[in-house]
């Protein structure tokens, strides 16, 4: 007697290839793969003419940044943090994170995302949404040496990690968060670092997202800040390196022989105009490379299909090479490469027995999923995250033909609009 | 007694604000925007936490190429025309072109289109499936001077302008459609000027799409292919020019003098991997641009949403200016700008009274619509055309709570996964 039987569908296989077959769960795992003639199961669900893939890795975002979406757009960067976000962001209660990150949740699940990487603060309060929604998630408290509250930021990373590493029936993963060179002083990483070997946590960090970033890290340190991590030790934990947009061929040897994971964030780098990530350059030099969306401030939504065809189409005008990124190299980047750079490789991005079930089920009834000549030529190149029907994370189904499960809807969008209105309201007042 | 009265949605206006308001149809046209108390019609939509925007302007497009949609991807362009696109098309039937169109009208229809330019072939049976759905079009028959039938495609256009020009309650409009300065070479290009000034018909034209193609021109002719195109009087008649990726300041400037109107498809010069057409320039200079998809096979979907969030964001990482085609400017590209790019800046793209009733009402009840401090923003930066609830052509209601009114879906995919796999099976075959 299985738990769950996805029953006829067209399955995206650990070995690339798409196959009509069922697949079976029993409790939070996949434990078949094949055709199950007349399957036992609490739950058979009808996959004909659907699409069954590893649920997405979202390897980088804000989760709680949902609140100010549309909030401010089409500004200078420093502008857009000064006079918009900071200070919004500096009457953010628990409260208030707690419902933009439940928001973010239902966001995600609702486009098949079932794991993602968040960097923000109040983290217990992430961890609750967490914990409560039941998708799986990697959190890390974003911690910056240049503020008042550097130290207390370390504190609360240790008793984070202590308290919330593994909970939520281990769908939940701690990392530290230090947030950027340009935010940690040197002597600030080295106490991260040692943090970090003491607690055995991997490392979650902002790299090389701006030119102007670079710049400023090359003039104080003679050093691009690929270069100084590797010297202060903030490769060694095993890294999660957020945008890595202006690397140079040396940064590029140094991610590879440190084992540096990149969330690369297409939409929000094209956006805030940040640049171009030499992503093709890294596939080829063998670095593990997942997406990312980033915060709702920057994007402004948390759609990995868009950022798997913006990967798949940006590299290919920016390099004139219509070769590069090809179709099935994206989707790997949304999935298994995702999982990996979380370090999760072991537990999920495929679709393997003994993977932990994290299924995303594409209702492909729509016409442009027709004709079906290449079902991953037609994920990559004219999918919509809003054709996900069924969402499944550690074997429970979290949206039910477009229904959520685990979320009340209309409070959360009653709770998130006040919030966010009063948010903003707050800081012009100020 | 009206006949459909919208009531209570979030209405983008023609001045660029939006309003909670209701909006008044009887027949084809708006006959009123504003508060209408106790409405009399004959259809009342309750629009609350809904977002009206005029229907998006497809300015270009392949329609029936959607039956080659996921076929080839990820290929050299002549490796794809020539082994893949070219030997499939060449066995296309009219009734294959007329079912490859009604699933691109489907599809643009249920994604918030409501009116497209399309160049191909076949072009009677492309109107037939125009006049049909109920969508509105400006359709080329389109023609190469270096093939075989290249006479043949002139009397065809004439004949096909004679029947079907205002035609379907005056939703079809012709344009001629000579395919690009290198299929047709400066006589023929003279012939199809000839007949555009006897027939007072306007053109539309693929124009410096790659970098390739400018160079062969410059060579031959010592000319860029706008500056060619104007001295052979092309531009005379009201240019519709789809892509103008590679032009030079100078171009720009004749484009300007001559009054001609891009139609920009960023998706497919980014998936093609073309260039990135100066947007910012030529907006600064003052030109008409409208947004296209191109075809399903370069793209692969219709969906204008996508588009105009890739015109917002893709300009902006490439001039690295995050403040290069803002939001408001993006959903005018593929709204208003589209109208005017294809001469129906008088007809439809605004909602205002007395224009063509052609209007996309988006469902916000979705959590990336949340919380809403700019809809406009949302609209440019987190919507999803799958957010389309109920889309209206001429005054009529195609879409319906996102169930169509005028076409038989499940019909439609069994004809066009049928003819799709057809096609692509005998071109392999021969």
């Amino acid at each position: 007697m299985f738990n769950i039987v996805l029953k006829g569908g067209d399955v995206l296989g650990a070995d690339g290839q798409i196959r009509q077959t069922d697949i079976a769960i029993s409790g939070s795992i996949i434990t078949q793969i094949g055709t199950i003639p007349e399957p036992q199961a609490n739950r058979v669900i009808d996959c004909r003419n659907k699409l069954i893939v590893p649920g997405f890795v979202n390897t980088h975002t804000h989760a709680a940044m949902t609140l100010f979406r549309s909030y401010a757009d089409d500004m200078m960067l420093m502008d857009w943090l000064q006079t918009k976000i900071w200070p919004a962001e500096a009457n953010l209660t628990s409260e208030d994170v707690y419902w933009g990150t439940l928001l973010a949740i239902a966001e995600m699940i609702k486009s098949g995302t079932t794991c993602f990487a968040d960097m923000y603060f109040f983290m217990p309060d992430v961890a609750k949404a967490v914990a409560e929604s039941g998708i799986r998630a990697v959190l890390s408290r974003g911690m910056a040496g240049v503020t008042p509250s550097a130290n207390q930021a370390l504190a609360e990373s240790e008793s984070f990690y202590n308290e919330w590493h593994n909970a939520g029936d281990g769908r939940i993963t701690v990392m530290l968060g230090p947030h950027a060179p340009y935010t940690c002083p040197p002597d600030y990483l080295k106490k991260v670092t040692a943090l970090a070997g003491k607690l055995g946590a991997e490392i979650h960090i902002h790299l090389s997202e701006t030119a102007g970033e670079v710049a400023d890290c090359t003039k104080q340190y003679n050093k691009s800040p690929i270069a100084l991590m590797q010297e202060l030790g903030v490769l060694d934990h095993g890294t999660l390196a957020a945008h890595c947009v202006h690397v140079s061929p040396e940064d590029i040897a140094i991610m590879k022989e440190k084992g540096v994971r990149v969330a690369h964030n297409p939409g929000s780098n094209m956006k805030l105009a940040s640049g171009v990530a030499p992503i093709p350059q890294m596939l080829q030099a063998g670095i593990c490379v997942g997406l990312g969306t980033d915060g709702a401030a920057s994007n402004n939504n948390l759609d990995m299909v868009e950022e798997l065809r913006l990967v798949a189409t940006l590299h290919k005008v920016h390099g004139l090479d219509p070769l590069a990124v090809p179709a099935k190299a994206a989707v790997d980047m949304a999935t298994v490469q995702g999982a990996k750079a979380l370090g999760l490789g072991q537990v999920t991005g495929q679709l393997e027995t003994g993977y932990k079930a994290d299924i995303t089920i594409f209702d492909m009834q729509q016409p442009h999923w027709h004709p079906r000549h290449d079902r991953i030529s037609l994920l990559a190149y004219a999918a919509s995250a809003h054709d996900v029907h069924t969402v499944i994370v550690d074997g429970k189904i979290l949206l039910d033909n477009r229904q959520f499960t685990t979320i009340d809807q209309e409070q959360l969008f009653a709770e998130a609009d006040r919030r966010g209105m009063q948010l903003v309201k707050k800081s012009h007042t100020k």
